[in-house]
């Protein structure tokens, strides 16, 4: 094991792995730094707008994985990484980056991040948060369409022509590679306690 | 939480929950103490042995769990408990029993523990060992026909026709009352020191 601790954390869009990212985040925030494999989204600048609207989000492909790599391993060298930030309104990386810190514990978090295996090799606790499909579109559709404004129709057009066949397609069979499954994440108190104690036993109490 | 941390550890047959369960045993002697579901099999002094050997060993009903749920709460009054001890050659409860000693954390172990409803209500932890079935069933055919001197036809029998409806029907469900999830339990290292880091949290290092 590297001097650092890495933990992922992956699952289906709405299963509860930001609101499990979230918590750990919250409960160690000196020990802990977190990077998204979303804020990875590749850059297009050199596609019109109405082309990159029509680009598969969900699909492996739509992230620079190779990037978020070379963070990692400069998380782990005790370096500072200019995370970049994605402009959902444009649909393309934007000019602004986030810095984001070393740590003793670094937490990647996503949803395809188990379908990289360069990248699960990188990590210490593969943590695979299951949560019933059903369960997971209610919530992204409540999501989207009370927070970010969109139509129904389109949430669950979206839903059905990529995000649900690129779930089964990519997300699902990376449960495999999982060390842990916690069902409900966020929501789950004693899985939970479970990972913090893993933290607090590392970080030492 | 009670003074006393109760952990369950359910699983299919040949799932690793043994193993898991003697990792954290053998890790914390003297704070852990084990119950088996299996020593509660129903004693049937009334029923002749040809009869005995017809009772479906793998249905909920097989098991005394009254008195399970009565043992755990005597240790979790700090009482010690007389488990019965099963006398698989004769099918029956044997006369003798083994002493159990209260603990800091009781491990409960069986294959249909989550199954039992007032059973999870008593737990706080419960960890399901989720292992493919058909691993399952050649860790099972391994250890019957080479340590316990069984054919392999009556081992295949005796799955086919009550082991695997059986789990199907009462052991897959039940893990759904599962905290967490843990797939090939015992070789499952990074698993095993997150269930030993919650342990050695309680107990104090």
């Amino acid at each position: 094991m590297s001097k650092i601790l890495t933990i992922g954390v992956a699952g289906g869009t709405g299963s509860g792995k930001t609101t499990l990212t979230r918590s750990i985040s919250a409960a160690f925030p000196e020990a802990v730094s977190v990077i998204h494999h979303d804020s990875y989204y590749k850059a297009h600048d050199d596609m019109p707008y109405s082309e990159r609207c029509k680009l598969n989000y969900d699909h492996p492909d739509a992230f620079d994985t190779e990037l978020l790599l070379e963070h990692l391993r400069q998380l782990k060298e005790g370096r500072a990484v200019a995370v970049p930030v994605y402009d959902y309104a444009v649909h393309n990386r934007s000019a602004e980056t986030v810095t984001v810190l070393p740590a003793r514990v670094i937490v990647v978090e996503g949803i395809l991040i188990f379908w990289e295996k360069a990248l699960c090799d990188q990590l210490d606790i593969k943590i695979y948060v299951d949560t019933d499909a059903d369960v997971r579109i209610l919530r992204r559709l409540v999501r989207d369409v009370k927070e970010r404004g969109r139509s129904l129709d389109s949430v669950v057009g979206q839903y059905l022509t990529t995000v649900k066949p690129m779930h089964e397609e990519f997300v699902e069979p990376s449960k495999r590679r999982a060390d842990i499954i916690i069902p409900e994440g966020g929501q789950n108190t004693v899985a939970l306690e479970m990972v913090m104690e893993r933290i607090r036993g590392y970080i030492g109490r």
